[in-house]
């Protein structure tokens, strides 16, 4: 009726002819009334995480990490803990209602508020805050990896506030913990973040040893099943990804499935590279620019086009 | 005079040598003014779409096809069409403000209100308008082969949410059809936004069927005259692009003549692989990662390195 | 004492069992101190120039540059003048706050208002400032190579506005003066800004000619000693960079030494290319796709895979 | 043990002597810690409905109520049911938010989510949507005096716009509302945004026939069991107050009594005029500028010093 | 047709009515339609000039005559003159759109750009600037009052970042100039900001001279018609008034006649006086605190209570 | 030079005479550099403290001292005390700013960085940190005394977020003791912003008792040299001010003398009220509505009209 109404009124200018939005509103209704029913889910769907709210929360979480170098630009040293708590108890409260969120919508409840909800939730957010300084260890050994391995960075510092391969494993670390703890979705949103500021997409499901250092970065592919040791190195555009999907007897294909590569300690792949399927490339490997591998590489082996 | 003054007062402060902004103002004038004579456009240059703009209203649009996904986080039931329809009439308001400005800037006229400008400005509005549900139903098939296709989507929403594939495909379903209706600048900042966001460089020219899907994409670049089937799959860091360009015989290139690759359906394009010129790549065809292709290629077809 | 506080005031709340902010908070103030430590650095860490700061700074630079297309979108021709002394005044005044901030960090110095410090940060902004025109006329010469290179570009007011590689030529050209004036570290933040927003990875350092045109652009990587001639064209996901690292007696790297290519007037490098080392790309030489190339190329000569 | 910290950081920098956060932070807690236990309110206590989130509601409803005068300023004719729609819809879920906190905050419970307090909060809800249409047509007739009755008020429009009379009386009868259907406190909340905003202070339950009209209103104060009829008119600095206030036996103040003048039909009271207790001022009455009335005024008496 | 949706969809959530936005909506558009009509404009009613607007561009102007106190915090001596020109062609193109909203509005054209619209709006902005030195001179002579007349200020530079009488004086030789030039309702809400930020209500066709110091000046109220010679001073709560409003032979109020008191040069007012009518306060005279004068006062009189 | 071009430049377009900016801009300098001679003040004015900073710094102590009602609205027990010591950092360490400019500005200094000014910040910063927990205190018993006092205050907790004579004292608790500590413009300027906010103006000198109220409060006016003592209630438009002013042998005004009432404890001042000159009003006396006072109260008295 509202839009039977806008149609008359719009009449009267002549030169103005209708866009005709109340045809356009009920045939997208009709689009996703089709969409819903088509997933099974009638009822207005659930919220999901917001990918604005986590970025905010991550900034949150790395200047709570790097207050110095990633928090206020003119905190001082009086002010510091104090700054450190407030953003950390800040971000945290903010994390759980995205927990929240993913809970209610993995359960496909409408009690959005049951007291098993705010549990899980509770103990993911516990288990994330605990694991929060092995989080800035492990960070500290990637900056000095990378400081190391570039001969253009000069100090640690320009490390932290300027390579993307830093945001990226930022972003990573925390994520792999969420989904460590079974909240896959948010995870995945928090990867996708680091994924458009930098350009290296990271699946949150890889795990990633000490001192691992991404040069120039845009355009590497981490995959979901990857596991990565110590002091491994590698350049931009290096897909570590699978080979191949197995499928189900009905042709779907099968999730969760280990399919993506093992790299050990002091690997070094250069820019272009493309390893794929569950092989490994053994201890202290060296794999040459845009090579192509799909079997096994021996520790120490050197792989070249 | 304004700055004969400035640099008057500053000599009072004898630590502080002046910058002297006066003459670097008064070069940059001379190269604008050199710059206009060249381009034989001696007057005030009329303006351009904004950027910044065209990406709020694409955001608009995006809201008003996925309102529950991409719009309000919390919006309810009773309101949701409301949301769509004030999203709807305030996106179109504002996109016809910007076609203003390139139907304008085409014209190169300065009666930027005579009611031609008026009457075009409508008529790709309501265009694009009316095709608005039909995108909703593309973008609906590119998700669910997103959801398909990718082992590690566990559900169409968080393919909606998180894949940049499916950021990108909304742009380009949207700038293709302001492409089709002579908005072509407008088009083509709409696809660089999308470029920006994710590292997909698809150009609004290309033509694109249903169910299409991009993983990871970073570095994916897809050229004008592409055309692409129903039910393909790309893989980051794919190019369909052009061989050679055509010159004129004054030496300038050949602007608009058909010179990117057809890929028919059912294809898929594994990681890195380079496709040029207006070759054709046969239904069901697989083409390896890295894989550098030239020629035609059959029909169900397997080519690899 | 106030998490003490906290702890117990939370026992109240028998089912949100405390988070532990306090422990957290000491552990990562530990982390911090042992960093610290580590690099010698015990007292509070001067600041570091802000990338949110210099990307607004850029963005005024951009403006003052490119008024009519990249400043106010409705300025007049009355008000363009003032509009552009306005913004480089206020741009080179925020500039000089960021450059105090690397002065001060690399002198590793408490008295950030020592006279040396100003006027070392005077005399790079007069420098910074006194070369703009000169980046204005170079980028001129950028966006007529886009035009004239590119089939799908229609007029030079898209490239200026739609192009990632004016983006980050506008950047470059900036960053790289800052560079040369010894202001390494904010020269490398404003690179990375452009890397993050197109990328493309330029380093600071490297030298480059007049008429560079880079298409697509999307995981570009252009080392620090790389020098570039005139009118040189290159497309997505060329690289140019080091072949090996120089390792000092102790097995650290080398810093700056000469380690990427040179590449004379008129090359053009295809999309994916890798060319490694200290070699010569000679005149007119042209590097096909996906080709990787240690060796020098003479002039003239066609390398393809 | 964060402060002492702090502290001991601190002492490192001679010149600059700790402030002492860590005792400041312990003593405004002890205070906080007394002013709870004073008002037998050991818990956290709940939250109360935000003033800065009222202020946006009630401009929804202005917005909504007003659309071309106090809505988008470049709302269309085609576009404007949409628009009043979902702004409302958008403004009652807001309302919710607040009205929630209120009534959890009344029956100081902890369990924020009962079904009561939602069947309530739904409640007054509906009957303040239910009563929009007549608030709009009560502010229709103040519009319409206060054009009528001043001689600088040009077009009703101008009335709208400028008048904080106007203003003042969107709020209070929004306000009043809200305030007869319990929601007292966002009642009160909501008259003292418009207190602020126009020193016009209406206590929300003062009850106010059609057509009223405010000049100027600095100053005016009108209390809480005032009745007012149709067609009053008052200027700056009146005020309808209390003469005295009943007390109980234990000499605390009985709150809520009629102690407020009823001020009948037509009547006009001049600038300054002060008018105390349970008085009726009769129909068509006039009361001078600065007169004090303790006493009832019988109907069409001219009142003067 | 939406609100049926909305009603059906909303039947499926049992505890939660449907609130009926259709209906409402439907309501109020009745209501704006019957309000329409009967004001005799039928069609969409044009747009006002913005109240937050306006603000925005006062603050530009009141930046542009004090840029070291109320312009930007930080400017320095070789930025300020292009910081002055820039805000004043900013403010002045952005006055333009508020000035060309009310001639419009005036005509009730639809035909918003009429040439003769577009000069006229263009003369009003020519007369205006010009007359900018004069106000910053006028204003200095306020500034120079307040300082001189009251014993707490001690520097005319608190004189005017602090005194609410100076934010009026701005405002208002602002708005008397456009009232003058016949922008009388633009002059009017500019009036009614001052009003809202200080509780000061001059009308914008009041006349006022050099050197007028307003003291606290909550309440205080000056007439259209007011005449106001030069250093006079008033306090809080002042007003000069209409005594009665003259009406026509119909009935309705005669708009725009002399109504208001003439205050001769040197005059004191003190707090809480009111003064009716179209009398003279005659040069050197004082009224007393609270006094009500309604007929003249010859020069150098003092009336007290 | 800039402004010649502008006008040749805008002869292009006809319809469009120029406004003349240069000479406007050149005539406000004329105007700014008289006005600086004037004041024996050439050189580049110093910088005053900024009321929109001071504004936000008072929100925060306001945050501070009431964290569960003034702070953020979602706090939780565990977060409180970091989010008051962080707030409580942030703010004083802005105040620090804010205290330099008036420190630097009263000595008409050009070395804003020297120790002496670094001692003076220092040390009224800790001064007014470590009054922060008396001035919360005072406050309680405001609130307190409002919560009694008014009949229609229902808790409280109401009074903390509604009543403007809270707001008003918040500002005026803190100014006064940046007045003591001698930064008397500082303090003027957050009493300013009170005054804005609620049409209360207190001066900050007034000193203040325990269990103050202010009720409605509008055009109350509170003197310099006021002494005020426990447990009075004052209504709107009350004003304690002075009778006469001083006046030095050359007629300037005698600054800073006491001229202001002293009201003991216990008052009770009804709306209107006028209170005159240095006099004492006694203990428990009240004082009725629009009564004018210049001569001693004795205690206990009861003065009417």
């Amino acid at each position: 009726m509202i839009m039977q109404t806008l149609n008359q009124t719009h009449a009267h200018s002549t030169n103005d002819q209708p866009i005709g939005i109340v045809e356009i509103v009920g045939q997208l209704r009709d689009l996703r009334t089709k969409s819903l029913i088509q997933r099974q889910r009638i009822n207005t769907p659930p919220k999901l995480p917001s990918k604005a709210e986590l970025a905010t929360i991550i900034e949150g979480f790395a200047a709570a990490l790097f207050p110095n170098r990633l928090g206020l630009p003119d905190i001082e040293a009086e002010g510091i803990d104090a700054y450190v708590a407030f953003t950390l108890d800040k971000s945290l409260r903010e994390l759980k209602r995205q927990l929240r969120r993913e809970i209610t919508f993995n359960l496909q409840t409408v009690d959005t508020n049951s007291d098993d909800i705010t549990q899980t939730v509770q103990q993911i957010t516990r288990q994330f805050a605990a694991v929060l300084p092995t989080i800035r260890s492990l960070l500290d050994s990637d900056i000095e990896a990378a400081f190391e391995g570039d001969p253009a960075a000069q100090t640690p510092d320009e490390v932290i506030v300027c390579y993307p391969g830093i945001t990226a494993m930022i972003h990573h670390r925390l994520a792999h913990v969420l989904y460590k703890n079974g909240a896959t979705l948010t995870a995945r949103i928090v990867s996708e973040i680091a994924h458009g500021l930098t350009g290296i997409d990271i699946h949150p499901g890889a795990s990633i040893g000490r001192g691992f250092f991404i040069d120039h970065g845009t355009g590497v592919v981490i995959g979901e099943t990857a596991i990565i040791g110590n002091n491994v190195r590698i350049y931009q555009a290096v897909t570590l990804g699978a080979k191949r999907f197995a499928k189900n007897s009905d042709g779907s294909l099968v999730k969760g499935n280990l399919r993506h590569p093992i790299v050990e300690d002091n690997v070094v792949i250069y820019a272009g590279a493309t390893i794929l399927g569950r092989i490994t490339i053994g201890k202290d490997a060296t794999i040459g620019g845009n090579v192509w591998v799909t079997q096994d590489v021996p520790a120490n082996a050197l792989v070249t086009q």
